[in-house]
């Protein structure tokens, strides 16, 4: 039996072979904002990246060094995110790469870089360098947190998690840390991903095998999370595995370690989701008895984004019609008669027709912190969750007040 | 020359040929809400439903009604959807086709019926049937706005317009009206279209080049206009053409006579967006210089739809880093480095970095009730022009408070 155990204040450098610091540069209005994870040894990398077309510098740059399957260290910086910033901005890429090599001991391509914030001006590179400059790299369980803060955003909290199995004997551990929490609409592939997620684990694994699961957790989580359905020009994850647990994942053990991973991942990106830009409510949309897997993430992504839905669960009204809409526009073949919606598990519409005295309940069911919408498609076995959160007037406050 | 000449006060009526009136029967808060306009003789049909697999049982009703190419009368309710109704709303649909085919002596079959307002509610035929009693015909320009306010729901304003040309040495009239404003993110299709849209014609138009041309136009127009994105269980668009002008369009006159409907649509269309719910600007995306004309739409749509970009236009801020990473995620092949941006005509961005010193120029420009997105693609000939409006708290307030 593997079972997996979340540890609480767990983070990025709770798996063995890690250490971690954050410093203020003053790229963002206040703290901590540029943050460096480093391997004491070289580690296995495995990496996705935004498929958005208009790729910032440092995912350009850091494509290409994660391209080698190895690595040393993730830096990141938020306030500035260093895209559409030309050949200034790539330069600045690699130069924070440089200055990381030369401060840890390693070459610049051993070096992934990340950044976060306003879209369009250039890096000021000297509160960058002072940053780097004074970061002294701590692996304590205390630092978790300082690094989850340091990569923050618009994001009103520290989204941090790590958790832990036994295979073959031997204590593997998995923590990591993400931000979300505006223009977050992933769509994140193998060389095309602001979210920035950095995990870290201590099992030893395959580059090639490493690199499948972290596609497969990322599609599970992080792609399934809407806020607004806009994919950031600067999405990244990453993943390294130092091996220092001496685990060695092979194809018998590794549905534990997906598990495990998958665990993390969704943990962090329900995180994202609750953390939405103006958001009172977590929500999550469960799609079952659908044809196939596409078709339900399909359907699950069209109703997380819908703005008519995210506007009705901010006002808690049990608004079935809004849903069906959704369900009916996605472009998925859906025979009404069959589809039943359940909102917290209150069914409000089956075989083509409101639920009769239902809506009370329903409403009542919508006022608590988290929704489930639940869709019974009807037409096979594939199901697929999505989260998102609801659309409030600050949404609209945060995003219409955020100025260029 | 075929000179188009805009109608003042223009509408459903101009065209030769036909009549209405519109009435109260109590579905929806206050204002008449049923609305009937009559072909005086049978007229030649064409119509486009929503694509939602959800459709209502008028849009049922109705497309198997239009499916004959011809008609007598369109019939309305606003305040009450009827969709996902069951059984009995498919009674209602038809009992209100007969209903007005008893009055005006035509066969139910004649008669295309609509509906919009709430989902999942029954309709209240009593009300219904007492508005349609109490309907006297006219022919006069005055009941043009009559029948505008008489199909508004969350509609501030009545949205109507007519527009003529001369072929032939005739003088043909195209007129109609719409209304919106949520669940605006149109697919209509040959039998498939809560925007709702009533055009009448007394051009003598064979049925299967009327229904092509209102396809064409329905695609430049009603489907390049977007609120939010949800496609509406209801949406229809019909066009009557009464021949009463004896203008006889063929493939030589055609030409002219799509202009004329095509400019119609258009004021209409962008009367929708202007009027989206709590819109405070109207936005108009131009894509110009895509390689095709499929590529140009879904660029346009997808700026057009981003929420981002949509509260920093609120919030009258030249961001155009979110326009850039809408067009990236568009799904549509873009070389960065050639794609150019221009807020009301001020050129924010080009050769994939920011144009220098003209935020405050772009500010400027944003501050007027339109605003027009320019994005050259650089890779083609190809153009499209898409609607949408801001995103306000209004929208929000609207979406939040309105109840099931």
């Amino acid at each position: 039996m593997n079972e997996i155990r979340i540890i609480e204040a767990g983070g990025v450098v709770s798996a063995r072979g890690f250490s971690a610091d954050a410093a203020r540069g003053g790229i963002k209005t206040n703290g901590d904002d540029v943050a460096l994870i480093v391997a004491e040894q070289s580690a296995t990398a495995a990496a996705v990246f935004t498929r958005n077309a208009f790729k910032a510098a440092p995912v350009l740059v850091c494509a290409d060094h994660a391209a080698t399957g190895r690595a040393r260290a993730i830096v990141t910086n938020a306030g500035n995110a260093n895209c559409c910033t030309g050949a200034q901005g790539l330069a600045a890429a690699r130069r924070t790469c440089e200055l990381v090599a030369a401060k840890i001991g390693c070459r610049a391509a051993d070096v992934l870089v990340c950044s976060t914030g306003v879209i369009g001006h250039q890096l000021p590179m000297e509160k960058v360098e002072a940053a780097i400059g004074s970061l002294e790299l701590q692996a304590g369980e205390a630092i978790n947190e300082t690094i989850a803060r340091a990569i923050m955003t618009t994001d009103t909290r520290p989204k941090f998690c790590a958790a832990q199995t036994t295979i073959d004997g031997r204590t593997v551990t998995v923590g990591g840390t993400v931000k979300g929490v505006g223009m977050i609409g992933p769509d994140m592939g193998p060389l095309h991903a602001t979210l920035l997620c950095f995990l870290t684990t201590d099992a030893d694994v395959p580059q090639s095998l490493l690199q499948s699961e972290l596609e497969q957790a990322v599609e599970k989580s992080f792609n399934s999370v809407t806020v607004d359905g806009d994919t950031s020009t600067n999405d990244s994850c990453i993943l390294l595995a130092s091996g220092a647990s001496e685990a060695r994942i092979t194809e018998n053990n590794m549905p534990v370690f997906r598990a495990l991973l998958e665990t993390v991942c969704v943990r962090l990106a329900r995180e994202v989701a609750a953390d939405g830009e103006g958001a009172t409510k977590l929500v999550t949309v469960a799609v079952e008895n659908a044809a196939t897997e596409a078709d339900a993430k399909h359907v699950a992504m069209t109703v997380a984004n819908s703005p008519l839905v995210k506007t009705a669960i901010f006002g808690q009204d049990p608004n079935w019609g809004r849903i069906a809409a959704a369900v009916g526009r996605s472009g998925v073949t859906v025979n009404p008669k069959v589809v039943a919606i359940r909102l917290n598990n209150v069914e409000v519409f089956h075989h083509g027709e409101p639920t009769s005295d239902v809506l009370a309940t329903a409403e009542a069911a919508m006022t608590g912190p988290e929704l489930t919408i639940s869709i019974d498609m009807g037409s096979g076995a594939a199901s697929w969750t999505a989260w998102t959160c609801d659309f409030s007037y600050d949404y609209v406050k945060i995003n219409a007040e955020y100025h260029t």
